[in-house]
């Protein structure tokens, strides 16, 4: 358990990701109570500066002794790096809250999205799983629906912007669309394919079943955080050629058949999420919309007449900031909140 | 029913839109027996002249008095004015194969894709429709399917090009492009939000249900193109920032269990379809690939394990050729066929 104190030392590894700087912008934004901030990266980043609040901060090297002292650490650096570094962090009496899928399915450690099971937190042993990006605005929007009528199947296709892949995916899209525009070969480097003017239907590696990992994420993640294995989950994951902000359209099968204006209502009261559902007046998410925002978006909500109770919506939020850095910092929030 | 001949007067209603120029390229390239080709459009367009095989053809102006002598018309110009001039064309002889919206679910009108329902030709009375672009891939590669096991619930959700809407919005997918690369001001004429860069939840105009009437087609035109009233059917349909090449992700319940392997058997031997499916290899369908080729493509073919029988896929095809035109010309090829 974090021990309550005015103020923490708090450090972001991976401080010069895409996942990263928006971790230092949401703590600076967000005043979180930081005494000390402190920034880690590749040896590749020694000596960089950024800048928080009217500071500027070195960015050090990461190795296994630098966590004495340091209260909590956002982590942000890949899943080898979570899986070298976290246990020693967590030795060292350091919360790690990491953005990795390093340690999401471990029995032992919580995964945690603040407004679905802040519970959860209160069971940790110095390391917090953050959840992946699809998975968490999905679930945002489903659990307070589950918790009225039941989620019994989500059938879900993504529309994911490349910032999911980090910095450098984006500076593809950037290039490839310069590059078509002036007549140009286009180069791949992120991608396997080109990413401009095209849909990918594959987000990481695949496994033997033909799904992708992060189409089995969308499985056990969503059972994981809302605490019931019985939903049934089947995705496709799809990379469109957008820089920020992640769409889903999801369809649910519900035990109790609900409205679309019942699930209106339930969605307004819910945290996180905003419902943005006019569309005779052209008003639904947009991830153009929706990239800076904090909430989870909600439009396009129908009754799914092709089953007795079925729904379908269309889910967009930003995946670096709820997708990642601010679910991570709002972990960091409610860690304080129960903090003794 | 037309008459056998060994070559037909054929006219392209529409002839300087998207559609129309794709309908003229792939008469030359399929060597359609023509007579003589002749080229209406609006009065904007009248003395325009348009290449076919060695000849420059003039483009005349669409009346309802033009229609004498041309045994064949494809139309693409929109849904009043085909229902405005398709009876007038009809009463003179003329076989009208009509891509708009405007006779799909007329009870006496076949609505026809030549590799599911050609037989549904025999019943015409002078005009024939050509289905939605969405709604052709999907039965091309679920018919062989639904004989096989019999679907009973499709959720289906669409990733569509803007060469959909016309080449205006190919213009302004450009334009905005451009735009936002060179920091200018972006401007939004056809669609009523910023395509580049972002996924719009919106297809066509929004129905008392909440559903796009482009969603709706896709429930309606496949149980009259399937001839199965039993199918459900419950679509999403979306705008995504690609040129050409609209992408559906398809999940199927069916009756009869199928495995990944049964499906590509099937596929590979039907007709129109194209299995892409080594994903391992980085082998799925892509937009960008499927511009300009004929075959409906699918690729990334799963077993669902979400409910008893259950299969993933992700179709694409190329919008204005399979989804528009080809459909169109394969329609004329076949009532050649069946010509007596």
């Amino acid at each position: 358990m974090l021990k309550k104190k005015d103020k923490y030392v708090t450090a972001v590894v991976g401080a010069t990701g895409a996942v990263g700087g928006e971790m230092i912008s949401i703590l600076q934004e967000r005043n979180f109570p930081i005494d000390k901030l402190r920034l880690f990266a590749s040896e590749r980043s020694e000596g960089k500066k950024l800048e928080f609040r009217d500071d500027e901060i070195k960015v050090e090297v990461l190795r296994e002794d630098v966590f004495k002292g340091i209260d909590i650490a956002l982590f942000s650096a890949g899943a080898q790096r979570s899986k070298d570094f976290a246990p020693f962090a967590a030795k060292d009496g350091c919360v790690v809250i990491d953005n990795s899928s390093a340690w999401r399915m471990d029995p032992a450690i919580p995964l945690v999205v603040p407004e679905v099971n802040p519970g959860d937190l209160k069971k940790h042993t110095g390391i917090i799983a953050n959840p992946n990006c699809s998975t968490i605005q999905m679930v945002v929007a489903l659990k307070p629906i589950h918790d009225r009528a039941k989620i019994k199947r989500i059938v879900v296709s993504t529309y994911q912007a490349v910032s999911g892949t980090g910095a450098k995916a984006m500076d593809e899209l950037l290039e490839q669309t310069k590059s078509l525009l002036s007549f140009q070969e286009v180069k791949c480097n992120v991608y396997p394919h080109q990413i401009a003017f095209n849909c990918l239907p594959q987000i990481d590696v695949f496994l033997d079943n033909g799904y992708t990992k992060e189409e089995m994420k969308m499985l056990n993640e969503t059972r994981k955080i809302m605490g019931d294995n019985s939903i049934q989950v089947t995705a496709t994951t799809v990379r469109v050629p957008v820089f920020r902000g992640h769409s889903e359209c999801v369809n649910i099968e519900i035990e109790k058949k609900l409205t679309a204006n019942e699930v209106r209502a339930i969605l307004s009261e819910a945290p996180g999420v905003i419902v943005f559902d006019a569309p005779e007046k052209g008003i639904y998410p947009l991830p153009l919309d929706c990239a800076g925002k904090d909430a989870v978006y909600v439009g396009r909500i129908r009754e799914d007449e092709s089953i007795p109770s079925g729904l379908n919506m269309w889910i967009v939020s930003d995946n670096l900031r709820k997708g990642a850095a601010l679910n991570a910092v709002q972990i960091a929030e409610k860690l304080i909140e129960f903090a003794q």
